[in-house]
């Protein structure tokens, strides 16, 4: 490769893979990779209760497919999930009779099967031979999430046929769909006449969908519309010819109430995006469009293609999913699947958000604003534990209020809350943005800092943060977790000096907050006093307060097989009160604030903490790879890289979404890693140290710094840095 | 009263909670003493998702009845509560038609209004004078549950017309039942020919019921059978002359695959079980087994006819929610409710468990037996978990496997598998029953033993045991609780006495359990090493590890209504870091070990934790008013005793069922505490020490004590110890 992924065996076990790794999206909406076609032994209407903690109660749901169709911001209330993202009616599909024969992946026959996704522009292509009795069918679809016109979907089918024959090409929008098992239509209205389908959530958002079907070099020889079910039919019969290519062109239109142009009729609204144009001229705009973003945002590896493979899947899928909205952000699965629900976790600030910061700086604002907009949600949390101010949730959707069904992330993982301000810091210092960092970011500062002073606990001169989850899961209740109580003296600290830049460039902003003296003395209090276990003489941080009291236990002897995760291995009661780690905590930290800590406390927490980790969550190899970059220990720093790669590629992890932080991971390991460039929060001046593994010949890219863009080159010999 | 309760205004809103506390029950089925006629407005088939931690979620249900028929051993299998009771259709239903008007006592009109529970005999009676346009009718229910023909439930309607006029008499069994909003009825076959319904559940277990209608003194008119949806009906029309009283019997007949005696044929089962009788002769040898439960369980107090009635509200509960079968216990809400799912929990052992050793060994013995024929349920949890041996359910029900939906009682409250072990060495001592106590105690002892040696966790010489909550659930995850680390010594110490007695008596059940030298050794390595936060300079137990770190918290300040509980006043979040309690922890293990401890420690511990104590648990202030009589604080033991009488009656807290633990408690507080009669783990003599209070006159009881029966009484002037 260098652009195109490929699989070229059909394979039933692995194709829901393909459909997450091969997800699509322009923006505004995405979409699985799923087959235009109907799949047997597939259907998507089953309607089951997904828990959030199912493992030993849900058997496995959709095992061969999945259709999904995104439009984030569009969402609906499960009562036990919370708000989720909604599976919308599947407006793609393109049924294929010939001679009484549906064309079916899993019972039909054919040969030179191939699917590709081209990475750089986002089109997705299948061929295949179709071998009926009587016929042998080259098809070939192409499809793509239009780049261009943001709203559309453009399928194209072509047919060629070695024998003439009459085929039947069944179009149809299927409304018969849920979400994680649940229905999340409250009503379906379906307009035979207009070839549209308009829905009504549950939550009363409106989305119109209307497909045209446009038979590009053919007579038709029939036509009939029908509705069965919820599912609206468009069945044309064509003549084959011997030879002669059939193309069907299929575009599909979205149009939503949360539309940002919404003329307050969803069906006119739909009207409105239905617009004239070529396919080619549409096409190529795309591109360009794709070009641009690609221009920005490419790492050009050589002498390992790999990586090359990886990085380039990896900004794909975070070019595809981030958002032209500032009320949504990138969920967990980044919308090419329904695991984790739609909802966005700390992953945004601390994973996703560097890559677009130093690359896609207006898409990191758009993340950033999305926490503004969702400040209300974020004190209600609060309000709700009985604290003033705002509490981030562990998992946030639309309103910003906690979705997340399991206490203990909830109620604990509280570390979100400071890595949000942490993000709003990061973006801020490197476009200068001092306009936003006042204005919005110290609304959130300051309404954080006050629920940061009801959750912290002093006792004594010392503050501490009392019951509390790490980064590492494994340990859910804790006291005075280093890693949460580093992040909040540091953003404590900046909203300080927040207010201090506030009162000489914009006061009044500081009077409409009601900040009082006393709060200000307060933070500043904590400030200098909270607990960090960190020991300097020592070189050493403790994970959390009384953590060498946890049971030593022998991990060897309990995880038999380390290709499946640790946690299956043992009771969560067991893990909870062991000291076993499921994903970096201390050595997250060591990497976040690499310049705070000198090489020995870094080689002395990794090798204590690395051979208790058990990497259970694919957000921990990563920060490992960074910080042996950083103590020059590249060997190590490459084999966890190595190890995230093939996450959603080799290891065939895609099925129910992307790993979307990975990518993010990923592009940091590079970047921040192996090219050492340090980060806006550690110099004011770009600087790289160059730390190549041997795997890698040489590595380039362009940055955003500082409101300056760089050419960075690093090989063996050299390390470039070239102002634009 | 001393014997009957009456409640005579119908209100809507308190029905549920007399139907629940007017329930009854043979040791063979229990049922709700819901209206014999339909309620408006009172659905019985609503179908919904239940959570275990449904108050913010789930809407109230059944607020005005909640029909119950529960034969206990009868379980479901509920997607997320696990193994539950199964609510069965409702066979009692009599309506009536008087010229078009149905009999509701929601929309009716009526007069003179009355029901009573005769507590001595479990007699339901209901009075009423139904106004209707042309008439006048008097109206009497009665209603019992044979204790002579166990399957049998048998109603009376006495109706006496002030006019003549027509009524039909609508009887009917519904099949249109969920539990807890879940239908577990895989197949419903009604047999119109034979008036009998069958049911499979969806755990395949089998139940049949047959209903008889007799009309005893007059001439049916018309009389049509009918089915509708899920309900049997049998219509009988007839003429009503002026003040000429209609008699109607009915009689309702059950049989299970689960009866003792099941013939392999439900259907023949059921025919079984039809036997002549008459009404009288039936009722009189009902009364007579009441009697004589009575006339070894009834508690005579005199000088407070609160304490009376709750007293023996209390023990009529006990007595008809006992079963007859050791295969089964008697759940958190004695059978009286869909609460808790019919699950049992420590409080069997704990808080039921005393009452029968002393009063109704057999029915004793049938509790123990139901943990050892549940020991496969438990061992397989052990499993579950990771350990060897066998881990006693938070929340058993039939397998014995962990039912509890909420994983941190469930992982984290062990403290029962020790109670277990406790509540079957005090039944053996009482009973002195050696035979069963090497049997079939010693497995559950070696098995049990065998968790805990791999629970504990060794640190140096000592020995702890980690993430526990212990009684008080307002600490979640707590290191070495008081409580749960006492109770495991205990348990472990009575372990190697019995295996000291088997070398003795029985060897051979000694090499059938394959004990071996070392684990004998290690059990006797804890109990000689096991971390007790017993500090007796300072005359104080620490609940558990780090206690003091706890945040202290302003109790006052957050609760601000102290009608409702505490719980509601925080979240959990908070509760789960902060000092406070939920109920008895270090004062319960001082009234379960009180020889353990001199007075001096007592006073100090209650002293500091009680006014830290929210009793959010009914389960609390009992064991405060136990040991403020110990340390002779007769005014402060009457005051928390006082709070436990009125839970389910004049606080109206029945609606869900009976909180049956509390019944168990108000005999102990009386019987244990106010006459101060020394437990058979205590003394091997029969000991009272009077601590009676000012606010009773006398009490007096029998007692089973070491195999022999006495008469005990006390006053302010005498204490008397007779024997029988």
């Amino acid at each position: 490769m260098s652009w195109i992924l490929t699989n070229d065996i059909y394979d039933k076990k692995s194709n829901k893979h393909y459909e997450g790794a091969y997800s699509q999206g322009n923006g505004y909406l995405n979409i699985r990779a799923s087959f235009d076609e109907d799949l047997s032994e597939a259907s998507q209407n089953d309607t089951f209760w997904r828990l959030p903690a199912n493992v030993t109660l849900e058997k496995q749901r959709h095992t061969l497919s999945k259709w999904g169709i995104y439009i984030p911001g569009i969402y609906g209330n499960h009562p036990i999930l919370g708000e989720e993202i909604i599976n919308l009616p599947y407006p793609l599909g393109i049924n294929l009779f010939y001679e009484g024969e549906r064309l079916d992946m899993n019972t039909s026959s054919f040969t030179e099967f191939n699917r590709q996704l081209n990475l750089k522009n986002g089109l997705l292509q299948r061929e295949l031979n179709w071998v009926t009795e009587a016929n042998n069918i080259k098809v070939k679809y192409t499809r793509y999430c239009s780049m261009a016109t943001k709203n559309m979907i453009v399928q194209k089918i072509e047919l060629t046929p070695q024998n003439n024959g009459e085929i039947i090409i069944n179009s149809f929008t299927d409304s018969d769909v849920t979400t994680n098992g649940y229905n999340h239509f409250k009503e379906i209205d379906i307009d035979k006449e207009c070839q549209s389908v308009f829905i009504t959530t549950d939550t009363d958002q409106q989305i119109g969908i209307h497909t045209d079907l446009n038979i590009v070099n053919e007579n038709v020889k029939d036509n009939k519309i029908s509705i069965i079910k919820n599912r609206l039919n468009n069945d044309t019969v064509l003549q084959l010819t011997v030879y002669k290519k059939i193309v069907i062109e299929k575009r599909t239109y979205f149009a939503t109430s949360i539309d940002i142009d919404y003329c307050g009729d969803i069906k006119k609204q739909l009207e409105n995006k239905i617009i004239a144009y070529s396919y080619e001229e549409d096409l190529q705009s795309h591109n360009k469009i794709w070009e641009e973003k690609w221009n920005q945002s490419d790492v050009v590896v050589t002498g390992n293609e790999d990586v090359q493979t990886a990085v380039r899947f990896s900004i794909y899928h975070l070019l595809r999913s981030a958002n032209d909205k500032d009320t949504v952000a990138i969920d967990a699965k980044a919308y090419a699947g329904e695991a984790y629900f739609g909802h966005y976790f700390w992953d945004t600030e601390v994973y996703l958000l560097p890559f677009f910061i130093y690359t896609q700086p207006e898409y990191a604002k758009k993340l950033i604003k999305y926490r503004y907009n969702t400040l209300k949600g974020a004190k209600s949390n609060a309000e709700h534990y009985g604290y003033r101010g705002a509490k981030y949730s562990w998992e946030s959707c639309i309103t910003g209020r906690e979705q997340c069904s399991s206490w203990q992330y909830a109620d604990f993982e509280v570390h979100v809350t400071a890595d949000v301000i942490f993000g709003l810091i990061h973006y801020c210092k490197n476009t200068n943005d001092e306009e936003f960092l006042i204005n919005e970011g110290l609304e959130m500062m300051i309404e954080t800092a006050r629920y940061w002073m009801e959750r912290t606990y002093k006792k004594g001169d010392r503050y501490h943060i009392q019951g509390v989850m790490g980064p590492d899961e494994y340990l859910a209740f804790t006291n005075d977790n280093t890693f949460t109580n580093y992040m909040v003296r540091y953003t404590l600290q900046a909203t300080l000096e927040t207010v201090s830049l506030a009162k000489v460039k914009k006061s009044d902003v500081l009077s409409n907050l009601n900040i009082t003296e006393d709060e200000l003395n307060k933070i500043e209090d904590i400030v200098n006093n909270i607990v960090l276990l960190v020991d300097k003489d020592d070189s050493f941080i403790e994970q959390c307060g009384n953590f060498m009291e946890f049971e030593d236990i022998d991990i060897d002897k309990i995880w038999l097989d380390k290709k499946r995760p640790f946690g299956q291995f043992i009771s969560q009661e067991r893990n909870y009160r062991s000291k076993v780690l499921k994903q970096a905590d201390v050595v997250a930290l060591l990497y976040l604030f690499r310049k705070d800590f000198d090489n020995k406390m870094k080689k002395n927490c990794i090798d204590y903490y690395e051979p208790i980790t058990t990497h259970d969550s694919s957000l921990s190899y990563i920060f490992h790879s960074l910080v042996y970059s950083d103590i020059d220990e590249q060997e190590k720093a490459y084999n966890m890289l190595e190890k995230s790669l093939g996450i959603d590629l080799t290891e065939k992890g895609a099925a129910e979404g992307i790993h979307i932080a990975n990518c993010g991971g990923i592009w940091q390991a590079l970047v921040m890693g192996f090219a050492g460039l340090t980060n806006c929060l550690e110099s004011d001046e770009l600087k790289i140290t160059n730390k190549l593994p041997d795997e890698i010949d040489s590595l380039s890219y362009k940055i955003y710094f500082k409101d300056s863009w760089y050419d960075i080159y690093v090989d063996h010999n050299e390390s470039r840095v070239t102002p634009l």
